[in-house]
């Protein structure tokens, strides 16, 4: 079974990696791009017995940094 | 308008990150996790007139390593 999940910033923390790619869409010509946010994706193939629970407990011991991070489980 | 884009390791390309991840997940006393991919999700917030052509556009010539990366746009 796999699984999704997505790290991102928390609101109003700066992204500076978000910020450089948003200038480079532009800088390549792109127009209609408001705003870009960088984020991590990590894929896990787990066991069906694997609970929700147990994937939030790896996300907020490992994955993410809950200070300055959200994370987000996707079934898939 | 808000698009998520995935970008991930292709089939057969070496991980070192994920595997990094895999063996802490591990070391942490989880079980039930066969394996660990790591990559990259970008969001954009766009204008509704942005085509997913465009993006797919924006994602070979800037967010998107084709040799050895894949990528996948989903509107949120």
């Amino acid at each position: 079974m796999n699984i999704r999940v997505f790290v991102t910033l928390k609101n109003g923390v700066l992204d500076p990696q978000g910020r450089a790619i948003h200038h480079a869409i532009e800088n390549l010509g792109f127009e209609g791009v408001n705003d870009v946010r960088a984020g991590r994706l990590i894929e896990l193939d787990v066991d069906p017995a694997v609970t929700d629970e147990q994937i939030a407990e790896i996300c907020t011991k490992l994955l993410a940094n809950m200070v300055i991070e959200n994370f987000e489980i996707q079934r898939v």
